[in-house]
């Protein structure tokens, strides 16, 4: 049997057919996916290309699913403080900046989901070098976001607003699939003596947000 | 081939045999084996049992966690009110409360990692049955620990205090995976640059304790 393809040859298609991918993997976890589904070959079949093929771009599944998360995040990273606070009013205090920071990491579904699997599905999966190549990004990311934060809202510093958004990671690690439980959980949680396991996701990630924001503004 | 082995016909060499399985169980995961690694066919081998055996006591391997679980926690719920606060003491605050269930939560790995495991594996693959009367279960011990400590410590209501062990069992499945990094990560993390990412478990769950004890008892 031959297969006959046209390598991408230039590193800017190589570019081209890896964002291909990745816009191929986000439409199929938006579109209801569960992250566990996702397979090289479901990818691959998705956007017509051989599986062998996508290896070419992507090292396993993990590295997709790694790839979409460094995505999310630098999409937060760089909204989180575009147009906000609005221009002409009072600097935030930092109760305001952690709920802010909730309520914009709640509406990004696939940060919930992705974050709440790195250390549990990804990091499981991945080479040193991948884990280390993302941890640096992800410092830099949080270190820019620190920094930003601490300009406009100069009620902690920047070590501390990096600090906050490290620990709602983690926190979204603890919540999302408590809020997201699986069919079995869900069905089970129906019952109204046990509302309290029943979460809500952008309440939980607020109350959690406050709470920590307080805690560092108090000090040591 | 034939099989001979004598059936558990009585409910006590039953239960006798239920327990026995969870012993071997516990003891292989002491020794260090990793929860994704328990099989139902290793741990038949190890406890001397067919695997048909086996499945008489437990539908899966998740079921057997899920005992474990249990037990784990219910063992914590028996620990944390004896001999605290000591005889004679003044009522402990809040936020000794909250270093308290930090302490003696963070103390059992076991626990820490089955509870980080409970809905991002076990409850994928438990019956609804299996899953709603875990959640009974829990939901009693959680009430009878909230009665307990706003007894000793009556800084907080028994429903706060509820709130609180709740809140640090969603706080251990966030911490637990970061405090415990898979290898890739783990070797990825002894760069010195990423300390941030470096967790110590015992510490990032007395800090978050107090910071949702803080808040729960500043008021709505």
């Amino acid at each position: 049997v031959t297969i006959s393809y046209r390598r991408a040859r230039k590193p800017e298609e190589k570019q081209e057919r890896a964002d291909r991918l990745l816009a191929t993997a986000r439409a199929m976890l938006t579109d209801g996916l569960a992250l566990q589904a996702l397979s090289l070959n479901g990818l691959a079949r998705e956007a017509g290309m051989a599986k062998s093929n996508v290896y070419r771009y992507f090292e396993s599944r993990e590295a997709v699913l790694l790839a979409l998360l460094t995505d999310e995040w630098v999409a937060w990273a760089d909204a989180v403080t575009t147009d906000w606070p609005p221009r002409g009013s009072a600097a935030p205090s930092p109760a305001a900046v952690a709920v802010h920071l909730a309520r914009t990491l709640a509406t990004r579904p696939l940060l919930g989901a992705l974050t709440a699997a790195l250390p549990t599905v990804l990091e499981q999966n991945l080479s040193n070098e991948t884990v280390r190549r993302f941890k640096i990004m992800a410092l830099d990311l949080l270190h820019h976001v620190g920094q930003q934060l601490a300009v406009v809202a100069p009620g902690l510093t920047p070590a501390q607003y990096t600090q906050l958004v490290f620990e709602l990671s983690m926190v979204i690690t603890g919540v999302y699939p408590h809020a997201h439980p699986a069919p079995a959980a869900s069905q089970a949680l129906e019952a109204p003596a046990l509302s309290l396991f029943r979460r809500d996701y952008a309440a939980d990630l607020e109350r959690f947000a406050c709470a920590l924001a307080a805690q560092l503004n108090a000090g040591p």
